[in-house]
């Protein structure tokens, strides 16, 4: 598969858990962290806009997790981005081990942007993101 | 709505992230601890069942984020427990804010039980959870 | 021994590692916790002040860890407050285990209060703490 | 200063907390990373040991916040080890950011090594550590 977006982990001990593996809400760490760390790159900065009141929030996570990862394992995270409307954008964003590049976990998460009073905002840089 | 069992939290400010409100990983930290709460209360010990290589795993989770927790806030996690097929179980999962009640979060998340040699496995504790 | 004010807990089985015992670094977790209820109880709240830009930021922690907390333990942290200077404050807070009393570690946590420009300054609720 | 092991880190967002700051606890996290990815240098794997009931633990951390990360910022740790005595190790660990090298935390962590009995039990593999 293609992905627009990649970015590069190593599992660090403190993320795994009793069942020697990485524990299931810590995936949604590394996915944050690629989705931030894309739209860094993008021009658009989470913790500069949180600053302006303007609030990038998921609405929805779908997350499949297919295999689990356990201490120090390497492993990639590939980002796809689509927009079904004007106020929501949807990221695929899935999870490889670099061993075998094994699937680990498949997740789709729907976020959008808001503004002080909690009212649906795209600030144009987001927009643009859409304009490519 | 009923559910099967309910267990209180309070935000803690760690838990809280830049945007000044709960960060999204955190409500599966939430929804974990009250499984394992469940389970305990019907005779499952998570991390007993860890040490024999029995290890309850999650194959899916859907996360509606309905509207945030902020520091401080009082909150409680209803469950409800089904089983699609003889080896999957399936968690309903609410989170409502103490104060009005209003819903914070609403999931599902899907779990098997697998031995150690990752094939499903569903020990006689389990399979009894279902049996009353 | 005395303490000013308790709280009590229980281990979360996220917060356990490989090697089955709670992380060394969720105790600065436990003891932060424990700090801000105890703040909020005297009539100071943390998330309030950081929204001020008067920032409670601890400068030194020495924590000595006794024995390991493991799934599903209850705890409670016990805490003194000192002053040792105009605009230090220093907790002592220890951690005990439910079940016997064991003590589980024992830390001294040094703090004081800085505005936005990052000197230090004590809000008057901060220095009525010790005024009583 | 020199250092015998050196580690890059990036702040990611889920680790700065309200105040717009790595958390105090996640700097154990980083300091914590560096040590197990040292010593997995060295030929010792923190992981492997605790399956072999082998665990090595801290007794004592000291820490000193100079200055805080912030989100997106690139920092480094640098690491020595000590062996105060026959069964103890001490790491001496420094955070300094990349940007100015500005020095971010200074600790010192005192260790050992236990076998399933809680007896100090110092691996070949550990002791070899300081016979270079």
């Amino acid at each position: 598969m293609d992905y627009s977006y990649k970015l590069n982990f190593k599992v660090r001990d403190y993320e795994c858990d009793i069942q020697g593996v990485v524990n299931n809400s810590v995936y949604q760490n590394y996915l944050e962290h690629t989705r931030h760390e894309y739209l860094l790159e993008s021009g658009i900065d989470f913790a500069d806009l949180a600053k302006k009141n303007i609030n990038l929030v998921v609405v929805r996570a779908e997350l499949d997790y297919k295999f689990p990862l356990r201490s120090g394992e390497k492993f990639w995270v590939g980002l796809n981005l689509h927009r079904p409307s004007k106020v929501r954008f949807e990221f695929s964003q899935d999870i490889y081990r670099d061993l075998d590049e094994k699937l680990i976990l498949s997740a789709k998460i729907t976020g959008t942007s808001i503004n002080e009073r909690g009212r649906p905002f795209i600030p144009d840089e987001i927009a643009n993101l859409f304009s490519i």
